[in-house]
């Protein structure tokens, strides 16, 4: 299993870095790039050629202000693309998120919360399990767990106010 | 290939029909529903537990206003879940842009634009492609076909404009 | 008097723990409870089937985001249900506000103002006082004791600015 | 039971209607008036004034632009205090959803969707139903016909695309 | 010359402060009150029919999130009213802004900037100067010295760039 | 009494006519000009010049889009500026809106709702009975009258629902 | 004198066409071109390849909702390109608007107003006029011309109202 | 080369000053000026006057809230306007960004990102590049630097996560 995760400036890398994490917890190849459409496009290109043909699966791309990465990269693969928009500038990622998820008709980019790195990677992990049989038990797993804790903090709370 | 699309309420119909067209071009098998996460829940749970063990592979949720749906569903299953932001309300949509694409940690959705029901359906088999090689190879066709109808526009207004 | 308050993450504690206050002040059991929609559904269904048959009489959800908390709760119960739009996110707390007021037809959730929780109770024993006479009396003291506090403030006013 | 619906304005009688007619259907006593917060405001204390100790249960109020209105009501009364915003400005009525639903602190107003009347009529049956338990009972049945409505509805989908 | 200044809440003091100073510097005398639309409506009738018959010519209100007090106070008088929007909810203000701005016909509000305090100063010293004449010969004075030191500041950037 | 009442553009005349016609109704003189700050500025500079020496009371004036008009009015007189928002471009005013009420400090405009245009008649009437004693009981007899229509729609919605 | 226009569909054809005819109408020979940043990236790319060697003084882009037509061309050029954010989507252009203006540093867009195809001409021009003399004659010809025509508006607007 | 840098307010300075620095560094003449459209109206006029004569061959100006300069200044010239909408109100630039690209047609401003002033200075460059060759070179050999600086970032950042 292998995942590109793009972002467009290294300004953005905190944000990004629960994503990879989070991707590397659950045994997935994770290429890590910052490449702007704008500042770096033949670079871009050349990435995501390689992505195409080195058995990536699902491709992660984080931008803000005027995102344009994350739709270009949809408009050079049919591997599925998730976007990220990120806060950073005055306009707090509406901007962003304006600019990733309103694509044109016939090229799709899976857009999540701003600032929803964790979700991107949990978004590819659930894509690549319509493959990945044991991957789809660990999500299983995951959200089993992630009940449990749930309903700890619920007890936690409950013991609380009691 | 299989796909579920969601619909929260018959008067969505329209919006969601051009993807349910797509998916059965590509051949894929769709299990159409209008089970609205607030009004039929018992029966929103139990298509969603009969999706994640008869093959389906992607969900497609679409909804307008505070269009609980495709959360609701996401936390359901750990199959892709696909929300499409209906507008309809004063609100044009951004009610349910921001409901959909909002989600906590841990539960994606992948959110497409607003009415953006064709997007759903392409999103959807760049998913099922990552797995079905017969797919991907359409796909790819089916981009070089965008194109190439994309220069052909590009042509006539060259010669309208000459 | 009886009134359930439910949180959808720890987080959000601080915002909620006012209008818990105010609720026991005016002698109303309280259950707290944190229950997330998409993390701790089952768990939600539970307590609010039990509300539903142990006397509690107003249900107050506050959440954050893509906040499909009190909507959800609205669906599982005929008791009135008061959400709360949290802040938290970058939008300040407008994407849980569109979230929580636009609720489709048949299934009303009375929404305060962002952050509000301490109208949440207040507006709890405004419904609770419809059964309760000696509450009711208690609120329009309140009132009463509000108008005179805001009166004094008046004054302190005058007398700063003369 | 007994309901009190205000408008600010006779131009809004339409999307008041639904409200009434709901009302009605459950034999709630209806009392309709037509009181701006800023032109009526001697007759719209009269009126609360009667409110307040006539009987009636819960008042609904509908305004749109600096819609003043149902938080000034509010302000007059313990009763619980329905607003509803109405679109008509070129704003599309968000002017009237942040005017009712950012009440400060002490008064609150349970606010529903723009233009959403319907939901203000079942929002004051479940506050009523919370004191008359027969009327619980047939809310409770209003909600089980729903369900078996969107089920029919589903089963009619799924008829068509079969 | 008289002004009256009414803001909803104490903690609106610092925001409203240096509209007092400014009109106080042009020899008007000021009547500052804290009087809320919601919780001292009586108090604040009885200010306004004070106001209407003591000689005031203007009356400022300044108040925050659903921010009824200037369309209220505008409703009991026919003289100008000068709102001005404060930002402290999580909405910055916007929802101050158009529940102050957007007025039903007959009963206007001269809208200034969210936290605009200084020009409602200025307005209203500008309304009063109609009828005043020295005052209208301080205005223009005023706004003589003001481009002088804008000038002055042009200087100074010329100055530090050369 | 003298206004002034300046449309950026004659495509504007229709939003600005009930304006001309209220204050007409008063008796008062109107100076009705077409005068963009963009595109006739010498124009409008003369024009104001006028009015800061002819009598004139109020200025009134009106712009869409990036509606400078009302704040170069300001800037060009001490004397009272009403500022009315126009709809018009796809951003249905709101662009207006922030470009009239957003001034800096010590150049105030009187801003009133998008496409308030009767209202700005109002505010101007207002403002000049501050001086005209006539006028001042013109207008409370117009808001005894509005009140009495106000009940009268009163009257036959409660006869209506009865 | 040469312009490129690049729209990035057919249906936006409507909206660039006034540009067209304003700058064949000064002279500019135009190349007009629909070339979609998305489906016709390698078309694009060829063409601006061109236009940086043809020619071309500025470059006008054109695209509605995700509008990264603007960027990706200013990317690949370091001619001055001309951004026109285009409605169409139910978020009305503020999308586009979001995804032109807010480009990261060292890659500009020069944007105007949604739908703005003509003044992006006139932009187009004044830029051009920059090295070509005659051209700014022209333009300053146009202004004169436009102000005697506002000012003829005027005389009309004075004589309908007079 | 010479380029005209106004500001609307001396606090502006900060974000005004790297577009000076950029605009130094590659050898253009810059003319700084802090002129108000509001405050310092004729000293602005003859400024433009200036510029439009003195061989100025771009008007870089940035204002905030409403922010009436650049259009005011496009108004008086028909040299390329460049705008810069500046955060610093509570409405963090979304007023200043409305007020300055919505300009009227035939008067455009180019406008950049809030804050932009970076990519005002290379919008300048690139407007003056039209008719200087050897700077049209100079910015063709930053953008390579720039995509080798973002190579060089993007080798940092596989470095860093291999």
């Amino acid at each position: 299993m292998r995942v590109a995760v793009i972002m467009g400036s290294t300004s953005d890398m905190g944000k990004i870095e629960p994503a990879v994490d989070i991707l590397k917890k659950y045994g997935v190849t994770v290429d890590v790039r910052c490449l702007s459409a704008h500042r770096a496009h033949a670079g871009l290109s050349a990435f995501i050629e390689e992505a195409n043909s080195n058995g990536t699966e699902v491709i992660i791309a984080a931008a803000g202000m005027a995102a344009a990465l994350p739709g270009v990269v949809a408009s050079m693969t049919v591997l599925p693309v998730i976007g990220v928009p990120l806060s950073g500038s005055v306009l707090d990622g509406t901007d962003a998120l304006y600019s990733i998820v309103q694509m044109p008709s016939g090229i799709p980019v899976a857009t999540v919360a701003i600032n929803g790195g964790k979700n991107a990677a949990y978004l590819a992990l659930e894509i690549m399990a319509v493959k990945h049989d044991e991957l789809k038990t660990k999500l299983i797993d995951y959200r089993k767990k992630m009940e449990e804790d749930a309903m700890k903090s619920n007890e936690e709370i409950i013991a609380k106010y009691s």
